[in-house]
Parts: C-alpha cells; sequence; structure tokens
C-alpha cells in the first residue's frame, strides 16, 4: 500500500507527537516537499531547544507508535500515499499521519457524509441520527463520525444497519475506544469500516483532542449534518471546520422549548440548509435521490472537456507541484485545494509522490 | 367613529354579498374613490343580469345585516374608514366592510403579528404558540389568528394570557362561533380584543371561505408565524398570503419524524426566518427585544427630514389619491400601497375619505 520505508514512517509518526499548533506548517512544508525526517529536525531546531534527549525521546516514542500499531493490527497511512483520504488531504492541516484500524479501503469511499451531534441527545435525536445514516449508507454514502455517545454512535450503528461502510475518527489512539461501552460497536466497525486517529496508538482520550479531532471528521467529508446542537456544543466546531474547508454544513430541526437544538438552529439562521430527510442531503450533495449510488458510472455519456483554470494549468502526465499550480492557474492554496480535491474526487488529477499533482486525461 | 350615513353601509354590504373574485376590482373602484352604490349597480349590471329581483334580494340581505349587526353589537368597518386598519388596507382586495365585534380599538393596536398553524397540532405546537403570543403579547405586540382548533386557540389564550390585545379573523359571520368549544374563549376575547369577519352575521363557517379569510389574518400582520403546518396545511395559504402582501413569514421547526413540520420546514428551506423565541419575531421586525413596546415614543429625538418618493410626491394637508401619488412618486401600486401603509403607522400620512391620503408633517 505505502512506499515509505520505515524511517519515513518513524519521522512522520515524529512529526505528528508535535504541537498542533505547528501542524500547518507542517501540512504546507510536506506539500511542498520537503522530507519529513529533515523537517521534523529543523522545526525542532527552530522552535524549541534541539538536544539530543529530546530528539530521542520524540524518536524512541515514534518506535514504539509503530511497534505498537503492528501488534495491533493498525496501519499508519501517511499524507502522500494514494490511499490517503484525497477529501482529508485537501485541507490547510491534514494529520501527516492518519493511523488506520480496519480497512484502509474503507477510506476510499465515495461519497462521504459526516454526521455529529449531542452526546446528551434526546430519542429524538438518536432516532433522526440513526435513521438519516441507515438511509445514506443503504445508498452507498460512506459515514463518519466521532464514536461518542449519544448522535455520533447512533450514526454509525445507523450506517451498520443500512449495510454500509462508516468509519469513527478519535480523539485518542485509534486503539483506546472510549466510551468503553461502544467496544462491540467499535469492533464491528473494524470489521466493516475503520477506525482512524492521528493520534499515536495507545494515546488516552483527551477532551483537549477533540475540538481538534473535529477537523478530521468534517475533512472527510463532502458535507456535516449536524443534529441536536446546544449552544456551546462541539458539534459546532466541526461545523465551523467544514466551513472553513469549504464543505457543505447541513442541520436537523428540532423541538424549540428544549434548548437542546439552539446550536443547530443557529446554523439554520446561518444559511446551513435544512435536512428533514436523506434525500435532502442527497439532493445538496447533487446526488441524485432514490439512485444507489454503488452502482457503476454510466460510461456511455462523454465527458464534457475541461474549461478550468486547474486543469488548463496541467498537462497530462506531467506532475507538477502547488506552488507551480497556483502560479499558473492564478488560484491562492485555499481555493486551490478544495478544487483539486474536486478534480481529483473525479479522476482527472492524480496526487502523486512529493506533494505534487498530474492530469489524467481519460479516467478509467 | 364613521362618517358613513346608513345608505353607505348598506351599498358596501351589498358589495360584499357579491362575489369573492370581484374584490380586487371592487377594492381598486372604491380606492380611486367610486361611489360604493354606483359600483355596486354597476358591477351587477356588467356582470350578471341586472334584474329588480336581484337587487332588491341583494338588498334586503344588507339591510337584514346591519341590523343583526347592530342587535349582535358588530360594528360595520368601511374600507376608507380612519379606524380600518391600514395594514389591511394596504393589500390589493381588502374587504370594502369589516364586520367588527368587540373593540374597534383594538384594530388599531400595533405591532401585529400571525400566528397561524395546524388544527390538530400536537402539545408541543400548542405549547410553541402559547408561549410566543404570550411572550409577544407581554411586550405589546397584538396577536392575530383565525380562532381555529390547534395552534390558532392557543396563539388567542396564549396573548391573552401574556395581559395582551388578540383578534381573531373568522371564515363564518362574526357572530359565529367555530367550533362552537371556543365560545367562552370568543366571549373574553371580545371583551379584551375583538372579533372580526368579511362575512356577514349569520353566515355559517364554510371550509370554502377559509383560504379567503387566510388573505385577512395575513393583511392585518407584519408578520406571519407559522407553527406545524403540515405538507398541505391551510396555513401555508396565509403564508403565501403574506408574502404576497410583502409581509414577513416566519416559521418555528420541529420534529422531523412526524411530517408534521413539513410546511413550515419548506417556508424555512424557501427562506422564512426561523423562529425559536419571541425575540426572534421581535428582531425581524426590527424592534428591539426585551423591549415594551407598549412605552411612549421617545420625543425628545427629532425626526429626520424624510427622503422618500411618497412623501416628497406629497403636501401636507392636501389629500391626494393613489392615481396622483403613483404618478408622482413613480411607485406602481404594488410597491406604493405598502408604503403608504409604513407612513401611516409611522404617522407621516393619514388616510382620509374617497381613497385619498395627506402628508402630515408634525405627527402628534
Amino acid at each position: 500500500m505505502t512506499s515509505f520505508v520505515f524511517a519515513d514512517l518513524v519521522a512522520l509518526a515524529s512529526l505528528s507527537l508535535l504541537p498542533i499548533s505547528w501542524m500547518r506548517d507542517i501540512s504546507e512544508r510536506l506539500r511542498a516537499g520537503e522530507p519529513a525526517a529533515s523537517l521534523f529536525a529543523r522545526l525542532v531546531a527552530e522552535r524549541s531547544v534541539a538536544d539530543p534527549d529530546r530528539f530521542a525521546w520524540v524518536h524512541d516514542r515514534a518506535v514504539a507508535s509503530l511497534d505498537r500499531a503492528t501488534a495491533g493490527h493498525i496501519s499508519p497511512l501517511p499524507w502522500s500515499d494514494v490511499a490517503y483520504p484525497p477529501a482529508l488531504a485537501a485541507i490547510v492541516d491534514p494529520p501527516a499521519l492518519l493511523w488506520v484500524r480496519g480497512s484502509v479501503d474503507a477510506l476510499a469511499a465515495q461519497p462521504v457524509v459526516a454526521i455529529v451531534g449531542a452526546r446528551a441527545a434526546s430519542p429524538y435525536g438518536l432516532a433522526v441520527a440513526e435513521r438519516l445514516a441507515g438511509d445514506l449508507a443503504a445508498r452507498g454514502v460512506m459515514i463518519v463520525s466521532g464514536l461518542a455517545r449519544g448522535v455520533d454512535s447512533a450514526a454509525h450503528r445507523g450506517a451498520l444497519a443500512g449495510g454500509g461502510v462508516t468509519v469513527a475518527v478519535l480523539g485518542s489512539g485509534a486503539d483506546v475506544i472510549y466510551p468503553p461501552e461502544h467496544a462491540a460497536l467499535a469492533r464491528e466497525m473494524v470489521e466493516r469500516g475503520a477506525i482512524v486517529s492521528e493520534f499515536v496508538p495507545g494515546t488516552p482520550p483527551n477532551p483537549f483532542f477533540f475540538p481538534q479531532r473535529n477537523r478530521i471528521i468534517s475533512g472527510l467529508a463532502r458535507a456535516v449534518v449536524v443534529i441536536e446542537a446546544g449552544e456551546k456544543s462541539g458539534s459546532l466546531i466541526t461545523a465551523r471546520s467544514a466551513l472553513e474547508q469549504g464543505r457543505d454544513v447541513l442541520a436537523v430541526p428540532g423541538n424549540v422549548l428544549t434548548g437542546r437544538n439552539r446550536g443547530a438552529h443557529g446554523l439554520l439562521r446561518d444559511g446551513a440548509k435544512i435536512v428533514e430527510t436523506a434525500d435532502d442531503i442527497l439532493e445538496e450533495l447533487h446526488l441524485s435521490a432514490g439512485v444507489n449510488l454503488r452502482g457503476p458510472a454510466d460510461a456511455s455519456e462523454p465527458a464534457k472537456a475541461p474549461v478550468d483554470a486547474v486543469l488548463a494549468s496541467l498537462t497530462a502526465g506531467e506532475p507538477c507541484d502547488l506552488d507551480a499550480i497556483a502560479e499558473r492557474s492564478g488560484l491562492n492554496s485555499a481555493r486551490l485545494l478544495p478544487r483539486l480535491f474536486e478534480l481529483e474526487v473525479q479522476g482527472l488529477v492524480q496526487r502523486v509522490g512529493g506533494g505534487r499533482f498530474v492530469r489524467i486525461d481519460r479516467p478509467c
């Protein structure tokens, strides 16, 4: 799956042990082609005390994490691997390394919808989450959420009941299931989907990690559906991440008397699309409602000639890095990355090593 | 209260016995200053068989209605009366005569919000209607609705509980209370507000009258709030009327699993403002939330010099008809009427006899 040698993974694992506030820079430098090992050394030297003990501590912890991953059947998936989810690669701060427990292929499923919401959900919130996830999953939509109590786990359960694929993003190591009562659900998800984390295996759950984790939930998805978010719900952080990442935000309305929906209604007030049924979500994603997306694409329709600044700036078969594409297309990275992601999903562009992209003229 | 003589009222009552599809023409001609009696004779002659028996039948029925109104303490309020609600006068097809049971002054209360919704409302719908109406009424907002089962009567009850003024618009004569179990509520409303109808006293309730009645509910209001409207709810007719009349439409969200809110959610999807609390409504009406609107206006602030095409086309103390204002201001009647209504509410313009308006430079 990966062309990386062990040393590269150790360097990437070392990078992922650095502070989250450095991640944006790390992503940018990796994308620009800087090798992980030299980037790690440079950042530590520039921003910290570059003493040998500290390097050794991080190196040892990275190696131990990789050992633990191997023992726990967890695959470390580097940012530049072709199996790394393109939607996540397109955000400004993707994890340099994603730890995947279960099927790496599950992460390739398309399209992806995130369903998030209250931990202390009402029976109504749970029922809506389970129904929406089930209906979407039955039509081939992959459901991503956070395995939390309440809406998250209801969404995972609904997706499994709908016969679909579902992925959980944790705020702990992929082998540390929290809350503990979700152990059975997690086992089923590992068999039929995946549990992923940017935190090294064995990392205990930490409430401070959850907001940071939320950017991955939205980053994996084309759209985030919020159910029963209160006024200060963590789901609103996921919604904000989604907006920053150029993803759609949708919200399910509910009772106005309980306060349980103030956050979701606030999103509606701010322009989020209103969701009553799975069809509303499919429509927003411009996917035809009522069609099973799992069916083969219709190949009889010839593709229209692309008239697109990004495509026009690429020559088929000639890999090009972000700076060059930005210069040729005239788009800054905030607009360029989502567009490249779309083109990649459409099979018109492929990511290759060294943070470069190549145009594919005939998708196969 | 009214400067009309009995013969004028008979003519207006006669006009109100004509088919509803004629009402728009009737309103336009009355506004243009055509006397009710000649208009009645002309319309019947042009559109019907103008035989003396028919005239006599209508005349007798009009006289009997006025007699019945007197006996039942119902005031016939002509369109051109200064007490006729200006918001209602501004719609394209206001009733030529509004039959008012209770306080004609109640109709002068400002601002007015209509609350409408499902007859077969859930406890949630009833609770929301009662709470919103109560909170608005407590802040001096007049609540208008249709006295129907469900949301309508909950809104009236809430307004009364909030110590406010509330008005019901019926699809029957103002003295024919339907459903019968609302007799006690109706009595209280007559004491503390009003029950109005465009149908002559004694008219039995007729489901075919309800859609037509709904234009009066929205016509009286600055905003219509929809609670628990299903997919084919009559409340959606009221919402459509409101939009045609240039009034705001707001909707309360709710459960997506029951189907009870599909109509209300459809309105939200189409751009209606979402309502959770009375403050949301006050905000939409540009009324400061949390302020009791009943307080006296602050007279210390000098009024700004008006820069307004309609005001500029009027000279203080010189009554002017609609055609002349339209010509001078360059506004067609669809834009002119709501603007005149606003100016009237602001006390800058006053309606006088013969469908004319006069500018008032210093509101008293």
